[in-house]
């Protein structure tokens, strides 16, 4: 299915500066708006979307895998913070991490600074936990797909741009399946370079494997063990990649389009999947941005964040 | 001469964000002001130096190379512009590095993502260009001594600290001796346990042959060839080090003490220096800050800077 070679990206990196939201670049973005809501580096601040004709949406269920042209964008900035598709929210907004009641921050594994990749997911996918993968023998993770966007641009939180799917790496993360996508920005000047796995190996010399390594090692400073993958740590193609992503793109389609909620926590609000018994009116939407926190000023972050961890093989 | 092993560092590098400067953080610094002068992000871009009574000085002849206790600071944020402190300007600023007419930022030679420890150099210390190492067969560079500070705090820009000196580099830099010395910041929470250039091996695994990799190729991406060391790439360690920094301080004493000009560039005029014909009075050093270009609004970055190199051996 040559279709999902092109998918949506969805960057949910945070940048280190919240203001890299209001760049000017980020006019560019034709398709999708951001809105921050409470403080920068508070637990409450929360990135919602609109659509470009200001309708409030979700971006896990709203946004289409299948990318339509000229979503990308380009802006700056520095990334470090751990975030992620606030799956259990309405409308689900970019929150921070938060993990035992504090900011979480990517560690920096020497050599490593914070991500190595813009990191975000694909939206309408969904790693299904109930679903034993027959490759990985591991359940899904309960969120949308994770990708690696290799291009050379910074994207800023929220940003929303077309990817090429090259390759994908099973990370096994506390028993669950955990797939990340290797894909490239379709407008990146190597794009056309880049066709597969062995593209990328030929292309950026050990960026692959520093991906394993980063993978590895992100945990480690939280005094959690090594990851694991599957297949031995082999990158998967491109073929396998897109099945894999078709498979989470059903296992989302399930999700948002069953009749009875199963007490599950995650929140399929959307306002515009037709079938969907959770597609919600305009006014609902709004009353979930109403209720946010209110915009602030961003909150200053502690400088632990720079330290580097040296963990050794 | 122990006294050297605790040397000043005045780090040069300077940060993404000019604002920095301003930081809160930054009152913390007892013993010098920094003054911003022209646009951050511009040529005309300068970064002038105050002691604590507010008296202008040059940070290459008027700060102590023996630094006197609790100079230290902390401030945050990222490093990735090629900068220099102006010894050819009066009271040599800080400024950007500039390059055929273009401002220099360092590039990201893949698996690093700029700077890789806080860069800057030791005060009143010069590697005289008419001087040949005994050691390296090649003369000095015409610039300070550089430094290579490990701690895991992000110094500011012009930031000035105390470091304990641990072993030292020599780089062979188109022909000129080009000496980095490695230290650590006698406030970071490691600088207990390094006491030398084996300590440093042992406590952050992987640093300083990253240390040499990333002196070998930074100059590649601009068309240049890998640079070379003496001593076989090899680090020469603490006492090797003090001795190198006494002899440049000889140098610059040499410098700033001499009767007659020689029609060199290097600008020595200083605020404090008693026995020196370059010392000027308070209000020469005044209108010297009074010339530089007004301070303004800095200007934006490219995102060409975040694009990452991949160098193979």
């Amino acid at each position: 299915m040559c279709s999902v070679v092109r998918a949506a990206f969805l960057c949910s990196q945070f940048s280190r500066k919240a203001t890299s939201l209001f760049s000017p670049h980020l006019r560019k973005m034709v398709h999708y708006q951001t809105e921050p809501r409470g403080r920068a580096n508070s637990p409450d601040y929360r990135i919602y979307f609109r659509s470009s004709d200001g309708a409030c949406i979700s971006p896990f269920h709203d946004i289409p895998l299948y990318a339509a042209d000229q979503q990308e964008g380009d802006v700056p900035p520095k990334k470090i913070k751990t975030n992620e598709i606030a799956t259990k929210e309405p409308l689900n907004p970019i929150k921070q991490d938060v993990k035992k009641g504090k900011l979480r921050y990517v560690a920096n594994i020497f050599p490593h600074k914070g991500y190595i990749w813009n990191y975000g997911a694909l939206p309408q996918t969904w790693e299904d936990p109930s679903h034993t993968d027959e490759e990985t023998k591991c359940c899904g993770d309960n969120d949308p797909i994770d990708v690696c966007e290799i291009g050379s641009k910074v994207c800023a939180t929220g940003q929303v741009i077309q990817v090429k799917v090259l390759g994908i790496l099973a990370l096994i993360d506390e028993g669950e399946t955990d797939w990340k996508v290797i894909a490239i920005n379709i407008e990146d000047p190597d794009a056309s370079s880049l066709n597969s796995i062995e593209d990328v190996r030929k292309i950026k010399p050990g960026h692959l494997e520093a991906t394993v390594d980063w993978f590895k090692k992100y945990k480690v400073p939280d005094g959690k063990p090594e990851n694991r993958f599957a297949f031995n740590g082999q990158f998967k193609d491109k073929d396998f990649a897109i099945e894999v992503i078709k498979a989470t793109h059903i296992f989302w389609k399930a999700l948002v389009m069953r009749k009875k909620m199963k007490g599950e926590e995650i929140i399929c609000q959307n306002s515009s999947l037709c079938d969907s018994p959770f597609r919600c009116s305009d006014a609902e939407a709004r009353a979930v941005l109403q209720a946010a926190a209110e915009y602030g000023e961003p909150l200053p972050v502690s400088s632990e964040v720079d330290k580097w961890h040296f963990v050794t093989k």
